[in-house]
């Protein structure tokens, strides 16, 4: 199968449950929205070493937001409910009470269940907290330095989709990152999912285990690494490619995971220089999720 | 005291001890450079909350780095040399190598101590990393998917300044906030010092202890809440006032958070309707450092 | 007439004709594309003094531009089909051909007239222009030193609005300011418009001739203007102000126009300190639309 | 010679003389100095078909500028006097004193002549204009709708450079690219230069004269077009060569040019899959200037 003579392998990536929460963050401008939404969804690329998987979803305009003001929705998600739970309370409360004018909303559709996040942070404000109802929201209403923080008093969250992925061969190192650049900006624009790793791209692909120190559960993908294959070790990547770069997509559910992924080929598929989109996986026994790219289009 | 008609308090900023690291990122491009150093200080306003306290220094032209690529410099810093050396490892090896062309060079001058951190990274290379020199500096090569990882084979770190700090008191909540923002970008070129909190600056001003609720070591400072103020509680803020800004910032040494006080009040004391510079203190009892505001001039 | 306890006075802006073009810039990467849109509508806030009021519309994504890549939708105006013939044809050919990877669509509904600007480009090529076909739209297909130039071959105009306006009084500067802001990116997101000043807004409102120098036939409008108020000379601006700003759009439009107002007044409305929106006119003799504030609700 | 294994050819680039002028914009906050800074300089990519060659030249912090407010510095050049004052007057006037909080200062060394650009514009102020100086320059104080407009009542011109020049020559589309934005951002660090073209490069190399068609005086290149090479028309590009991409740069002196050549192609050669750096000229009977690119190092 080919898109505008890009071959689309025939293979499927394979994604993982993990626990998806999504909060709209609002500001007095959409630039401090951007600010407290940036530094909430940092060092949270993979949970392999990170805290959570967090990033920025989309821009809301005033007039889509329920006290009309600019807002970014954020995603913040890990497998572990506790964790997920911690790493809400201190990403709320440490980057986004922190930052100017802010509040915080829950825009989860279909919770499973619920966390008390705004309930906890609300003591923060030693008895001069008060409540207030937005949107038929219940608000916790927390005065702070500069004015009042609201936060809605519970969070929801949901089994949602990590690692759904798809790999970019193109004949040049720099056809490759450009391509990549183009599949995140495209994929920004699907709700629902986040891409995770730094401007959205991984540049560094790994596979499970390590054959020379066994102290490692995870090291890099050696066939996979242009550098080497260069050097003439044993590769899997084609002979005429010269630049590989993998996205990475969490998503509410497979749907949104599905129509990120099927956004960002077909926008990367648009520049010279991309040869054939593959995806990763791991045999298929490892995660809950098989997306084959496909069945995509 | 004042500078350009607003009042410098005869008052000073408490400071702390506090284990600093300064690392360059370069990368192929700028903007790339900088993904990864925003990805890689994100979640780090203060260590109350967040795993470490981080941000950005300063960019860096190609013309003045190792490798001859634009880079920016990134300071990662945490009270306990243990939870230093895990938030080097995992910053810089989930978020800076992760990320596209990047390379991590070791820029704190004068170290008390060093850490490991790229010689641990190494690992992740599965026995086909390699070493080279740049500038004299051991460098380890660790190939991934899209070519080669260098880092630094250590990170020197030395005991620095957290919570240097100044509070901008205005006659209006946005001449307050733009005020801030213009000491923070003046701040900005100020070269050893990061204002790691949302967009450098801090809304959310807190005071040791919490008076109603037990289970809390810190809560809002209520006497310095602008929405209290108006709603009549007892307050410290001037009568005058309407809005109120901190700016916390972290230094190499002394010296650096004093030069970074010292232009942000400048800079600050430039917006119309700012009435007052106050700074936070603790009744000089907790930090290891005082700075006075008025000895700043 | 309130909205959040801002007062919307009983007024009307009064704007005037304009012919208007709309065009698409897509380009390999959106911020390649912004880059180009950007210097082709710069130096262009009013036909008083800059050759052609211009401004960026909106972001396209790749899902729904013509060829599959990111775009931009500019508008180019003039009151003269000649200037506005001449405007196309250098702002194009001067700042979007000689941009990386770009091509130009045109994406004006409802066109009057058409002019040939990309049947004028061509030539440009030098016998080695070619044809081609996207989207059912005839392009001129121009070889450039990095690749091939697309520009559709005729552009349409049609006879807009220009000089919608509203004013946002607040009770200190930056107050306003910040409204202002807020109000410009809440316009960015109703298509048809564009508000063509620097960041959107206007800090030097004018009227028509000048009482003290009769070579003039704009000068500044004395009884807006805020440093004077506060010098005691006589104001139209209320007692409790200290802040007064500008928008100004210009539209495909009455209904883009108004529809744009309407967002950047409630959007202004939202931020504290905003005593009162109003509107500029001029007796309603010189424009050929009037738009109603309190009407917008 | 080589630098970084990339070809630096034995030519030239042959650049022409212009009437250059270099302003610095001030205002409240870093990103409304850049806001007016951009609307003034847009539109000016080259003479031949926009009203004037203008970009922005680098930032200037709070602590170096006469007013103690953030900065840009910006060049507007034209090769004739007439023309140079009429721009300076409709870019300042329509694009600065229209932005809120600006104010313009003269920052040209070594003046061969003066535009009396403030002193113009100050009658806009109706007779309510006043003067003032700062740091011993005098200024016009013109009161605007949002506050007062400051520009000082003359600007320098002299004789500058226009078109130093070099070419990227890269084995891909995207290499070259890469290495375009990454030379311009290393020319962003050279004071008295600037790259005005969309984002500092020139996709559209041109010819004098044209062919084809004897209407036109210029034309596109098709030795140098890389698409032709790839049809099989005989081009001057080498057979291995895939992306070619133009840096173009005006500086107020020779010796600023040559800084930002050197600075722009080092950078450049940072970037893997660039081959070789070239440059255009004339036969060197039509520029002033001859700048060798080996004499460079």
């Amino acid at each position: 199968m080919e898109i505008n003579g890009v071959e689309i392998k025939d293979t499927y990536a394979e994604a993982f449950g993990i626990k998806v929460t999504r909060l709209l963050v609002t500001a007095a401008t959409k630039k401090l929205a951007l600010v407290a939404a940036t530094e909430a969804t940092g060092y949270g690329t993979s949970v392999i070493g990170c805290p959570a998987e967090a990033g920025v979803d989309c821009y809301v305009p005033p007039s889509e937001t329920p006290d009309g003001r600019p807002g970014y929705v954020i995603m913040i998600c890990n497998g572990s409910k506790k964790k997920l739970d911690h790493e809400l309370l201190e990403r709320i409360g440490m980057c986004i009470l922190t930052a100017p004018t802010t509040a915080v909303f829950n825009v989860l559709d279909d919770a499973d269940e619920e966390l008390k996040t705004g309930f906890k942070l609300k003591f923060f404000g030693d008895g001069y907290e008060d409540e207030t109802e937005i949107d038929g929201r219940k608000m916790h209403v927390i005065p702070i330095m500069s004015g009042d923080f609201l936060v809605e008093s519970t969070f929801g969250y949901k089994e949602g989709v990590a690692g759904g992925n798809f790999f970019i061969i193109a004949d040049s190192k720099m056809n490759g990152l450009v391509a990549a650049e183009v599949a995140v900006d495209a994929i920004a624009s699907v709700p629902g999912v986040i891409t995770p790793f730094p401007g959205g791209m991984v540049a560094s692909g790994s596979k499970v285990g390590c054959n020379s120190y066994d102290f490692l559960d995870a090291s890099t993908n050696e066939k996979m690494c242009i550098s080497l294959k260069e050097q003439g070790i044993e590769s899997d990547i084609r002979e005429d490619a010269h630049g590989v770069f993998e996205i990475v997509i969490d998503g509410v559910d497979a749907d949104a995971v599905s129509a990120a992924m099927k956004a960002g080929i077909e926008a990367a598929c648009t520049v010279p220089g991309v040869l054939e989109i593959d995806a990763g996986n791991f045999g298929g026994n490892l995660g809950a999720h098989k997306i084959n790219l496909q069945d995509l289009f």
